[in-house]
C-alpha cells in the first residue's frame, strides 16, 4: 500500500494525507493518530492560549505533528508561534490574512512553512515569498473558507506554483477524492470532515454523530456563527457548518442577529456548553455525505489510501483497456 | 489516444466529454464540432423559439447531437420538446425544474434521456425515474447552477447512482479535470466553459476574449443578470457569470436593482446588443483559468483526452514506482 509523491519527502511522511488544524477538534491525540498512521497530524491552534496548545502538545506525546494557525488571530497574540516554534514541530501552516510578518521568526528552522489560499493572488503571493507548501482550499471545505471550488481551484493553483508541492483541501474525505486531487496536479490532501468523526477528536460525540448522520447539501456557508461567537472574522471568508435551527432563523437575517446578539450569544453559548447541535455549530464541509462511521482516524486514512489506489488501478484500464493492472 | 467509459457505449461516441447546451452559445456548428471531434454536443435549447431551434439543427447538419432544456422554461413551450424528438437527437437532457410530466414523451424512442442535478435528492429522483445518465454539477459551473461544489458531489451522487452512469460536470475544462472526474467515479464529464470560447461558438469574440483573458476568480453567482434580463428564474438556482461594473453595482443591492428595472433592462439590453461585457453578462464559470485561446473546439477536446491520458499514466508512477508506464 504506497501512494508516494514529492510530499512525503518534503515532511518525511509515508501517506500524501494531512490533517487539517480543525479548532477545538484537530487536539494533540488526532493528530498524533494521524501522524501515526502515515499522515501528517496538524493540530488545531484556532484562537486557542498557550495553556491549550501545551496542553495539546502534550497530549500528541512522541509523535511528529505540525500545528496550524489563523493569522489574523495569531497576530493578536503571536508569543503563541514562539512557543510553537520551540517545539520544533514537522510544518507551521498558516490560513486567513497576512502571513508575511511570520516569516522572519519561521524561516531557518527545520519546521516546514505552509500557507493555504483560497485566491490565485494568495498563491501568487505565497509562491514569492518561497513557502514550502501551498493548500489550496475549495469552498466545499467545513469551517472557514473562500468561495473558489476545489476542482478547478486546484489546478490553477498548480499553474501558479510551479516546483512548490500543492495540497489540495475542500470536500476529499474517501481515496476517490485523494485520487482526484493526485488527477488534478496536487501532491496530496488535507482532510477536515474526513476525521471530524475520528475516534481521537475533539468533537463531541453528539457532534460526530450529526455529522455522520447529515449530508453536504444540508451544510451552508455563513457568518452567523461567527457573530454569535463574538469572532470578528474579517469579511473574505466566512464558516461552513450543518444547518441547523439557529441558521434557519438568523442566515437570511443577519442584521436581526446583530440587532438580538446579547441575548443570542448567551443562548449560543449555554447550546455549546450543552451540546445541542441544534443550536451550536457543527462545523463541517459537503463532504459530509462521504463519512459514515466513528472511528480511529488511521482506518479512515488507511481505507483512503487503498481506496485510492484501487481507483487509479481501475482508471488505467480505462486508458489502456488491454492493461491487466 | 483512447479513454473508454461505458458513457462511450451510452451515446455510442468515442470520447466521454459532452458540450454543455449553453443557452445562445452551443448552437448547431459547436454541438457538431464537439460531436465530429469523438464527443457528444448538446444543442442550446435555452429559452430558445422553435425557429431558432430548427435553424441550429441544420446548422448540426449531418452531426450526431443532442439537445439541452431549461426544464422550467421548456414547460411553457413544450411543443419545443415534440419539435427536438422529431429529429431524434442522440441524447435530451433536462436540468432545473420537474422533469416528471416530460418522461412519458422522451421513453421508448431511441433518445437518451440525461436529467441534470445539483442535490441529491435531485439524483435520487432521477434514479428512481430511471434515467439513461445523470449530470452530477457543481456551483462552480458557469450560468445557472446550485450549491454543491463537484469534487465532494460527485461521489455521493455515484454512490446514489449504482449501475447509472454520472456524468461530472462545473469546473472541468482541461485533461486534469477530466482525469479527476474519472477518479471520482464519474464516466465522463460535461464541459460550457471549456468550449465557450470555441472558433464555432456562439459567444461573440469580445465575450470570447474576455473569457480566455478572465479568471475564476473573477466570477460570481448573482440573480441579477437574470433580472436584467426579464429571466424569472426559481429561487433554487442562480447564474455564475464573469464579474463587471454591472455587477459591482448591482450584486449586493437587489433591491436597488429592482427598484430600476426599467432603465436597467433597457440599459443592459442595449450592451448586450453592443456588445459590451462591462454591462452584459459574460456567462462562464471558475474553469475560465484553464480557457486560454480561442481555438477549434476538436482541437480543445483532443488536447483534454491526451492530458488525461498523461495525467493518469504519472499518476500510475506514483502508485507504482516502478512501472515503467
Amino acid at each position: 500500500m504506497s501512494i508516494r509523491t514529492p510530499l512525503c519527502d518534503l515532511f518525511d511522511i509515508e501517506h500524501p494525507v494531512l490533517l487539517a488544524p480543525m479548532a477545538r477538534v484537530s487536539g494533540g491525540a488526532l493528530a498524533a493518530a494521524v501522524s501515526r498512521a502515515g499522515g501528517l497530524g496538524l493540530i488545531g491552534g484556532g484562537y486557542g492560549s498557550a495553556d491549550w496548545l501545551e496542553h495539546e502538545f502534550e497530549a500528541a506525546g512522541d509523535a511528529r505533528v505540525g500545528v496550524g494557525f489563523i493569522t489574523w488571530s495569531l497576530a493578536r497574540q503571536s508569543y503563541l508561534l514562539d512557543l510553537t516554534l520551540e517545539r520544533a514541530p514537522v510544518a507551521l501552516m498558516l490560513s486567513f490574512g497576512d502571513f508575511q510578518p511570520f516569516l522572519p521568526r519561521i524561516r531557518g528552522g527545520k519546521t516546514k512553512f505552509i500557507v493555504q489560499v483560497q485566491t490565485l493572488d494568495q498563491a501568487r503571493e505565497a509562491v514569492d515569498a518561497g513557502v514550502d507548501a501551498i493548500v489550496a482550499q475549495g469552498t466545499e471545505a467545513g469551517g472557514h473558507g473562500g468561495a473558489r471550488a476545489t476542482l478547478p481551484f486546484v489546478p490553477a493553483v498548480v499553474d501558479i506554483a510551479k516546483e512548490i508541492p500543492v495540497i489540495a483541501a475542500g470536500g476529499i474525505a474517501d481515496g476517490r477524492g485523494l485520487a482526484a486531487a493526485l488527477a488534478l496536479g496536487a501532491s496530496g490532501v488535507l482532510c477536515g470532515t474526513g476525521f471530524f468523526a475520528s475516534d481521537e477528536s475533539l468533537a463531541s460525540d453528539n457532534a460526530k454523530q450529526t455529522a455522520v448522520s447529515g449530508s453536504g447539501d444540508d451544510t451552508e456557508r455563513s457568518s452567523i456563527f461567527d457573530i454569535a461567537r463574538g469572532l470578528n472574522w474579517p469579511p473574505d471568508w466566512n464558516n461552513r457548518a450543518m444547518r441547523n435551527s439557529f441558521t434557519q432563523q438568523w442566515s437570511e437575517d443577519i442584521e436581526g442577529l446583530r440587532q438580538n446578539l446579547a441575548e443570542e450569544q448567551v443562548r449560543f453559548e449555554a447550546a455549546w456548553t450543552a451540546d445541542d447541535t441544534d443550536i451550536a455549530a457543527v462545523i463541517v464541509g459537503e463532504a459530509a455525505d462521504l463519512i459514515r462511521a466513528i472511528e480511529p482516524a488511521q482506518a479512515t486514512l488507511h481505507r483512503m489510501i487503498s481506496q485510492a489506489e484501487g481507483r487509479l488501478r481501475r482508471i488505467r484500464r480505462i486508458v489502456e483497456p488491454n492493461s491487466k493492472g
